[in-house]
């Protein structure tokens, strides 16, 4: 058996800790499998003294970039977190060390994921990041490795389980989104600053890493169409329920004439398909490809035990001296991909408004949609106590996203609509 | 760029072909993604004479063992299938002569699988198998390496989409099982001979390999359980979803007190649950990681496209150097663990009877099963026309099998019942 594999945990919170716990408790099963034992030797956290519940006896501590430069390990776990800042110091510095790194930050790598993975080309070293994207699912490792043969033709999934667990909650209670976003804090499930969850930057990120993946092209997270889940209403959620779709946020990226389509927002998806079923805080990653079809993985997208899963199989991978391009072709081969303009991209639409009861309104809506030629699908009209407002919701055949704003804009416009418009894409599946 | 990487493949069938054309249609993306050019240069087949669609011009024919043992190949693709004769005779071959091994023969590794892996740890060659089990789905390289942080307390899952396809068109067209079997067969779902598939002993050969990389124990083949579809009535099928379950052909491996369970046969599963919902050709499979959870991975189990996607995958991980025991650890690493004996296996039970409709019956039935020590969770009973059989229907609290096979016997021996009494396990996932 080879020498002991050394690590380096740079950030002891959570997942750090998991970390920790992992590779204590699994210590002959990863020996067995690695072919030599695994152990902590170095850490690095602003709190040294906090009872983490794990031992640390024979554990060095350090300041996080001396542990990368000078620990003496073999791998740096970047676990700190933060676009730039410490973290990136990190990675930039055991790089240069010539030191492996596995890291769970998804917004580093969504912003210097290339440049990281050029440096660490260059070093002859290995970096690794399954932890970042859909926690404990191997997805990274099924897209770079069980997947290789194929041309990926469209990646999709949910990203983020703080609103996936926010939209099934809001569909099974009928609550708002306030109030079920203030549940999900209280279980631990949301943030107490939730923005980076809620408003989608984190599925954008995750979405970024999973693109450069799957159409082996540079990460291009400025590109990505951003929307989160603070607009939708339980209504909707409602509505579409009786249409036969439910709501989730998804990342999903595609190759489209116009060039590469990478968007994050709250989507109608058919009741019957595998992604609608994905409940809670569950991930789930659908890769289509051309020789295999359609692939789907589901698990749990966050917390200790799932990270750390995740990030000791990267480890274990370093350890066995598996290696792969970060990207799953070297960095230079990396070809940025044109951004198709969200204007282009072409769908379905979800729209409700909610007007005046009063003859004549239907025409109305009827000739804006005509004169941005696009056609209804089915249409609901209920009707309520006479003089009340009325909703009236809408399915659309696919149209343009351009035309489609241009319709929404003109029906804020209108004075029969009372409120502002509501509109949710729906997704072919 | 490294030197071209030489395959060999054994058998030019459906998958044979598949795999030609993948590397064919896939040369660039695999070239980057291997850093080095994968070219198919030998092959095999009984009919050198067909037109396949596929480029064979600089191809060199062999026989078989002759391909494994002198051609000059890195790597010898296995397609022929057959658990025993010329499948294994090439396989030791190869690895005889130093060269990396892929196969796609669950019926040999789950006879061999253990003598071949110590055979090519010794000869230091690569084997692997990916394609064996579930298709398309990078299953194994999960297990092995993506959940390598993981002890797994149970693994399951849809292994045979012959089998699935059957039973969702049963649920879905309420048809009998010969008349959805001949229309299976008639799309090319179900082979002209379907006893290998429909009586689950493709997917016992599956659950044996899928257990020994879970538990990192030698393959039990022999141990498994194994009980196919032919005696699923629609009528069962009817009565289950009326009780909110669907019936689904699952392997099923787990770690109980009594040693390791491994069994195939008709289920019972919560509509609500994952699984339940992987309708047709699909296969799925959930594993459950003490670290990482319940990961569950879905996909086509079958066909050309999907099984090329495997073996390629597998190709490409030797292209590159990566290399993982064939079972997750050393061949020498792997202990048997006693089987647990199906009569002490626990869980609920559905079972159906046809009874005369006379005062009493139920007392009878009831009887037998307070004798055993069996409690009812559940009981459906619908009358029809006076003096037509009755249909009782229960389910079970947890029983232990052994008591449930006295039970059904014990109903078999009563007047009143009319017909051999249906029994299907429920699973609690």
């Amino acid at each position: 058996m080879s020498a002991p594999f050394r690590i380096g945990v740079a950030g002891l919170g959570t997942v750090g800790t998991g970390v920790l716990r992992l590779v204590e408790a699994q210590a002959e099963l990863l020996a067995a499998r690695c072919g030599r034992s695994l152990s902590v030797v170095a850490v690095s956290d602003l709190d040294r003294t906090r009872d983490r519940g794990v031992d640390l006896t024979g554990v060095e501590w350090y300041d996080a970039v001396a542990l990368a430069r000078e620990a003496p390990v073999d791998v740096v776990v970047e676990l700190i977190g933060g676009e730039d800042g410490i973290a990136k110091a990190v990675a930039e510095a055991a790089i240069a060390a010539g030191k492996a790194v596995v890291t769970a930050n998804k917004a580093l790598l969504a912003r210097h994921g290339v440049a990281l993975a050029r440096a660490a080309e260059a070093a002859d070293v290995p970096l690794a990041f399954e932890a970042a994207v859909a926690g404990g699912i191997p997805i990274l490792k099924a897209l770079r490795e069980g997947l290789a043969g194929n041309r990926i033709d469209r990646i999709y999934g949910i990203l983020n389980g703080t609103c996936n667990f926010i939209l099934s909650s809001m569909e099974t209670t009928g609550r708002d989104f306030d109030e079920v976003l203030a549940e999900a804090q209280a279980l631990g499930y949301a943030e107490a600053d939730p923005g980076f969850d809620i408003d989608g930057v984190d599925a954008a990120h995750k979405l970024a890493l999973l693109a450069a993946l799957a159409f082996g092209c540079t990460v291009d997270f400025e590109a990505v169409h951003v929307e989160g889940v603070r607009h939708v209403a339980a209504e909707d959620i409602g509505y579409a329920a009786e249409l036969g779709y439910r709501v989730k946020l998804l990342g999903i990226a595609r190759l489209t004439e116009h060039g590469l389509e990478q968007r994050v927002h709250p989507c109608l998806v058919a009741a019957d398909t595998p992604i609608a079923r994905v409940d809670g805080v569950f991930n789930a990653v659908v890769a289509e490809g051309d020789f295999v079809g359609r692939t789907i993985y589901e698990g749990r997208g966050a917390g200790a035990g799932p990270t750390a899963s995740a990030v000791v199989a990267d480890i274990a991978d370093i350890a066995c001296g598996r290696r792969a391009p970060a990207f799953g072709v070297p960095a230079e081969a990396l070809a940025p991909i044109a951004a198709a303009p969200m204007e282009r991209h072409r769908g379905p639409y979800f729209v409700r408004l909610v007007v005046v009861d009063r003859p004549g309104v239907l025409a109305e809506i009827a000739g804006v949609l005509r004169d941005e030629r696009v056609s209804i699908e089915s249409l609901l009209q209920r009707s309520r106590s006479p003089d009340e407002p009325v909703p009236v919701i809408m399915i659309t055949h696919e149209a343009e996203e351009a035309a489609m704003m241009r319709a929404l804009e003109a029906f804020a416009g209108l004075e029969s609509v009372l409120e502002p418009p509501t509109m949710i894409r729906i997704e072919d599946l």
